[in-house]
């Protein structure tokens, strides 16, 4: 009989096509007008599910947001363990005056790699984990039972999925969940992240004149709001790029010289690969931790966007009513996004000059830091997992990136998880020129097929 | 004979009619869709000037740029002063979704106002001037030889008649050069601006990483152009509102105690409108000077504009490769633009981290300020004109704003200025519901009147 690895073998072609046509579905879950677009790539989602020989394909949604798709095989039996597996299918915006080469939703092949909006971020995770489950089941079935949820609004804030999961403990019960998003700095070197970091946003908006002024009669008599934007941003940093919010700190735990070494396998692959991958001219920061430190176990304070006045071409000399600026913080676990919303409130009001007025409002409900025990079976299955399908043992880290969802599961669900994602770091996720490297692809599939084999059977011996 | 005074009088409905009829075409110059209307305003001003008997009257055009109108009447004979009259009549775009309450180019009439765009800014300036030479010729003649010279690109940055000044030494020569645009504050109060800023402008450009980055992978690690722009911008003021760009004050003159006393007259119109003018909670800027002062006796340097990121509604994560803002300084006499230009470069440099890129681009030839000698007898004869055509003596003022043609004027020409005014500031130049008052205009005709018969008088005495 074949094995489901030559069956992932022999259909690499299908596999690879079946990603290039979900990509040529722009479902950008961050602008309205494509909603239809997110609907038809839940469609497809179903279709594929049905046809790989799953027992239940279902679309979870309510008339104000998008598509939730679950799908289910039990076959493996009550005694066998199960897996909820999460992805996510939704995309990011993308227009060639961003920097695109190419039409984003039009994927090119070129060198191993296949460029399109949502390729590495995360559609590739979504189809591998497809054909890892239909590797499975079309010889023979999978050991483990499998859960899977596609959510289509992880770009636009993962607005509903969290009350989702805390309706539906039932349904999503598992042995263990596996989260299938993110990526590695090296191709060739797997990472097993076992630190997402929480994220809370703002947006800042700072109030001078009652209306747009013009320079020459006021500049100098009347306060600019974009003076003053940038006096209070620049004060919400120290010189030595750590954040300047008295309290900010305060529930950071320190990192254990244990927890030092087990990262310090990671420090080549940041070290090495921030050039390439960035061209920025030096690398910034807390200089009293590494940047592979820096990145995942470190909070940060992030201006996302800032505007005010006139930006665009050409030239307008006026003094403008309103400057505003979009900020996130990065949270480590410990730390609790309310404190951070009066810490960050207090400062703001303490830094606003008398000659203006500021507000700070909350974007969305903050999420927390998730820190998972990096010495359970379902992390050990997925060590083995990774050391089959890479050939090569995964490093741990702790990532800088924040899935929200990961914290709800953690919250309301309390099963194990683990973070398993075949994305390439230079893949461009949220730029331009995104890319999926076809080679991770293929190892993702192998990968996370292993880990069904290698969790079902610790799973028997224990 | 019928007077100068008594014919203005006597014609006024029509020049009221004249000015409704001018304001009905759409002279937008900063919108290339309406060059045709410019066009149409240039020749409604020819036959305008043709028909008050002009002996010259024609229109100055290259391809490439909106007409400049010229008329000439040179019956006053060689041995009579001549005055070069300079107003524009083109006028900012207006649409009904800026604010506006009725269509801004059919004028309507409401308590003593004329709403329409271009009404104060500067299209009754226009008129006034042709019905104040239109009254001297059809009364016997004006004592000056008379030079009028109305621009069609002043609003989209009079991109052509620096050159053409240039060009012209022998055509625009004259005795005095009469500028006939601004405002005053008050209705009742006539003012007199002998000074006026130059201006120039910059695009700062901040680049770090060169794509756009996801903040979570790299928020922390490396330097977000956003925070250095902040770094950079809130380093360019002191805290008391001055400018923080070593040299930048080496050639201003300061306030003489004389100036300071001739310019106190205007304190009250400053303090007392900023308020309702501006709606911002308090007055900024430089302590050591009163706010009038620090409107036009005093440099500012001003950030009409900043973007970077994501600053559209929703929330993107990024850490943006770029961050961006215009700025103006504004310049008093005495700086030379191109010393401000290598100050602020070097101040950017010394400011610019070695973790981000800065560039600094000049949007535009500078102009530098302007100083107009407050005590000759084109003064003289322009306090005089305003006394009379206001019943008020005028007070003194340094505008804020910037007249480049004012420093061309100064810079090829070389003859005495003064700047003859009737706006209302009160009146939303460049904003919506613009309007000029209708005794203001009437007042403006018989002061233009006036100044030509005073300045005539005191050539002849001297």
């Amino acid at each position: 009989m074949t094995s489901p690895h030559d069956y992932a073998h022999e259909h690499s072609a299908t596999f690879r096509q079946n990603l290039i046509d979900l990509l040529k579905i722009p479902s950008i879950s961050t602008l309205p007008e494509h909603a239809a677009d997110v609907e038809r790539a839940a469609q497809w989602i179903i279709a594929e599910m049905q046809r790989i020989g799953l027992h239940r394909a279902e679309i979870f949604q309510q008339a104000d947001y998008l598509p939730l798709v679950y799908g289910e095989w039990l076959g493996a039996g009550e005694n066998a363990p199960t897996a909820l597996v999460y992805c996510h299918y939704d995309v990011q915006p993308a227009l060639m005056e961003d920097g695109w080469t190419h039409d984003p939703f039009d994927p090119i092949e070129r060198d191993g790699r296949l460029y399109a909006r949502g390729s590495v971020d995360s559609k590739m995770h979504v189809i591998a984990q497809l054909a890892a489950v239909e590797s499975l089941l079309k010889t023979g079935g999978s050991p483990m039972n499998i859960k899977l949820l596609f959510e289509g609004e992880e770009e636009s804030g993962s607005e509903h999925i969290f009350e989702f999961v805390k309706r539906n403990p039932d349904l999503l019960k598992a042995d263990v969940i596996v989260v299938s998003d993110g990526s590695m700095p090296d191709e060739n070197q797997p990472l097993l992240v076992y630190g997402l970091r929480g994220i809370v946003t703002y947006e800042l908006i700072l109030t001078g004149p009652t209306r747009d002024l013009h320079s020459g009669s006021w500049g100098g008599v009347i306060h600019n709001p974009i003076h003053a934007l940038a006096d209070i941003l620049s004060a919400l940093h120290n010189p030595d790029g750590s954040v300047n919010v008295p309290g900010f700190y305060d529930d950071v735990r320190p990192l254990e010289a244990e927890e030092r070494a087990a990262l310090a396998d990671y420090a080549p692959y940041m070290e090495g690969d921030w050039q390439g991958v960035t061209g920025a001219p030096q690398l910034w920061g807390e200089p009293e931790y590494a940047p592979h430190e820096r990145a995942g176990a470190r909070p940060t304070l992030e201006i996302n966007g800032i505007a005010g006045g006139h930006y665009g071409t050409g030239f307008k000399t006026v003094l403008p009513s309103k400057a505003w600026a979009k900020i996130s913080c990065r949270l480590v676990p410990n730390q609790d996004p309310r404190k951070i919303h009066e810490a960050l409130s207090a400062r703001i009001a303490a830094l606003t000059p008398p000659t203006i007025r500021s507000e700070l409002r909350s974007m969305e409900e903050g999420s927390p830091g998730v820190l998972l025990d990096w010495r359970t079976p379902a992390m050990q299955a997925a060590v083995a997992a990774y050391e089959k399908g890479w050939g090569k043992r995964p490093v741990l880290a702790r990532g800088g990136g924040s899935i929200p969802v990961v914290s709800a599961f953690q919250a309301d669900l309390g099963f194990p998880q683990v973070l398993i994602a075949f994305g390439s770091r230079g893949g461009g996720a949220h730029g331009s020129d995104e890319y999926a490297v076809w080679s991770m692809f293929d190892k993702g599939i192998a990968t996370a097929i292993h880990f069904y084999q290698t969790f079902a059977a610790l799973s028997e011996q224990s």
